[in-house]
């Protein structure tokens, strides 16, 4: 819990909170002990001048963009921000490239919405392969946010599993542009975009 | 709805609803406020100067090339078109790297038949991976407007949905040639070509 | 049905009907108006000094490169052949390749035998992948003709299965060595090899 | 059995002895006349002066590089050991490819956890495609213990299999490091990591 | 049957026989007319100074890489012969790419054990992907010659099949580096390894 006295220092600490505890319609998840760890990733974030691109498709049914970018800029407002709309999934590889090879991103969060039944789950695996290749010959990290539209029945749950993974996934692009060695506080914790965090096996 | 004034206008605005509206035997589907959007897209189709690749195959049982095209000529009359038949869908993706680095077309449009039942789709992935290298290794887009001999048992059906999944996607194509930002207007709408368009989930 | 008045423009004709008609112990496909078409590219192979390479293996139990060497030089006496013969069908990108670089192939036509069934139906996967492969590094098609030994449990068709398709395919490959654009002519008509032609749906 | 003299050896040879039984809650292999062939090995790895790159996961829901960092600094303590931690699974191969070009590691361990079941096995896949495709790139190994979080429902249980595949894939990396030809010792003996060795089969 | 006059002959004979028939336990396959033709293969084998790679790992609970190496050396005793033992499959394609480019081999030779049930066999098709990408990058073949724990319950049989297949296999590597054409006197005849071949279907 922030303790801190005057009015300024409670507003950085919610922010700082928000990058962790903010997940759309969930409950936080158990982290202990991260809060302190993480504010030299907030800060490296808040004044990162790197630029990120978000890719997203017309064939979603949920804009997944718009949430990522809202996220972004609310963390780091000095990050510039390339987005790129394709049809479907399989034109995200490519778009992703673009983006890192013209657009000189940094680091890109590829959106979209994937089916992971039938002979459809094909088409993920694709774009996957595809999106690997280019981290592999680009040296620039991809991250991936989809989501399969049979992931919840109720719509509203589904917005809600979509925005939190994709607000999650934007935070781990951040860091991973700011302060990739930011990532090391939160190894093995189990942690998870679009449901609640398992938390870590001890021994 | 349009209300232009005079006869130019109206065809004018008759022909940009077109590249939305005209799905084959299809109702129109629901795409609020996507009209006035699409304006920029249009003019920027119609004097777009580039040149698009198209593949079709000697194993498909309908000529999927001649919608496409058909739809190209009609929205770009000043874009350039290049036609590569090959047997069957596998010989497609070196198809479409003659196009783009021989014909320098700026994007290709690939269509086919496949079946996605069995050991078959196979076929489709392998493919679909070399479709993707091909776009990774020329960093063009190569947009695929594929249909299993399934989807629809009668004839007709088919045929509607082929022509309707070819049209659309040379749009896609154009668009992507001619001014790639403007799919950003569709973003997460749930478009699909072939079928209905299933629209965007709020909240 | 060739109405030529002497006996040196019917053996012409007859030949040119040839290229199409002669599929072993099958009925002709419906190929509407394809005969007249067909003249250039008849001429073209027949005049063509490309090189092609026919690969096959010692696993398949039916001598697969024989017919495509005996189609190639009845239609195209002047193209050179390679052959290339590896132990199983893994084997065969690198020899497409090793053709294509270092005998200086201007396409490939790879022969084999697959299972289609249980695990069994990967090693295709990955042959196909590596051709696939082998096609985008060398701007050079391969064309496959590969049979499951599960297609015909009687031996003699199965091996008339084989030989139609290999030859139609050795035709595929002489008219994409010798004049690329003829294919469009038999674009979409639902052609097989092995099997009769599905013919194609109009509407 | 050890039998040297003093002290030092005595510490000396269970040092050596360690490399090999040390399996956490495990009975040792069955590994007949290995110990005396291991020497070699084991003060090439003390000796060694190369880095090693380990990745992880903030997935996983155990911690898997620190088995692996505390195994590597045990026996091997010249050796260098750079840590990246990455959101998940498929994030791993281009971390592995930075660590090798940009910091100059000779091997990577990559660890983290996946699920075999279903259609998630396929992330598991992608992301040994992508590592594989990591050392042809930089003719380099990453070696890779991963595991899945059924393969023992007991958490206790599952924890030990994780600690040993990590702590025996870590001996793996630094012997391949230090001194390649080792490995040829235990050739076709059935080691198993996470579980006892099978044992080979003689005739 | 042979009908030399001279002892010196008679042993020659005998050995050359031997390339062919001497599979372990087996009874052997029906390749009429082979031997004579085999003859020069075996010449250019006897005499071929090349280098062959042989990898296995200490996954396999056979020992795989000693057949081999006692074949080759047994049938090619110029031939020289580069080892490599990597801990599993996953670890052999990077293998094979090093003896080629680090240790010049002129061919590889790849043994190992893989299980083709349930999700493992992702693991033989991860190597075998791997495997087809070395040879394309470096244009060498690379034989796999793997097996199945499952392929026969009795232990002695097993170990009979993986003999008989790595030592065919040898075969094929020494007759690909020594006299590559040499393998066209065996195409379609239905070779097996590991099993009786299958012979040819003649019409």
């Amino acid at each position: 819990m922030p303790t801190y006295e005057n009015a300024k220092m409670i507003i950085d600490a919610l922010e700082r909170l928000e990058i962790e505890s903010e997940n759309v319609g969930m409950r936080p998840g158990n982290r202990p002990g991260r809060k302190s760890r993480n504010l030299p990733a907030i800060d490296a974030i808040r004044n990162c001048k790197g630029r990120i691109g978000v890719v997203d498709t017309t064939f979603s049914n949920i804009d997944t963009a718009s949430p990522a970018i809202k996220e972004i800029k609310r963390l780091a407002n000095k990050v510039e921000i390339r987005r790129y709309t394709v049809p479907g999934l399989r034109d995200v590889p490519v778009a992703c490239k673009l983006l890192i090879e013209k657009e000189k991103c940094g680091i890109v969060l590829a959106t979209g919405m994937v089916s992971r039944r039938g002979v459809e789950k094909q088409v993920e695996n694709q774009a996957m392969q595809g999106i690997i290749s280019v981290e592999l010959l680009t040296n620039r990290h991809v991250i991936t946010a989809f989501f399969d539209e049979h992931e919840a029945k109720d719509k509203a749950k589904l917005y809600g599993i979509v925005v939190d993974r994709v607000r999650k996934h934007a935070q781990n692009a951040l860091k991973l542009l700011a302060l990739p060695e930011s990532l090391t506080d939160y190894a093995g914790l189990g942690l998870r975009q679009g449901r609640r965090d398992v938390g870590r096996i001890r021994m």
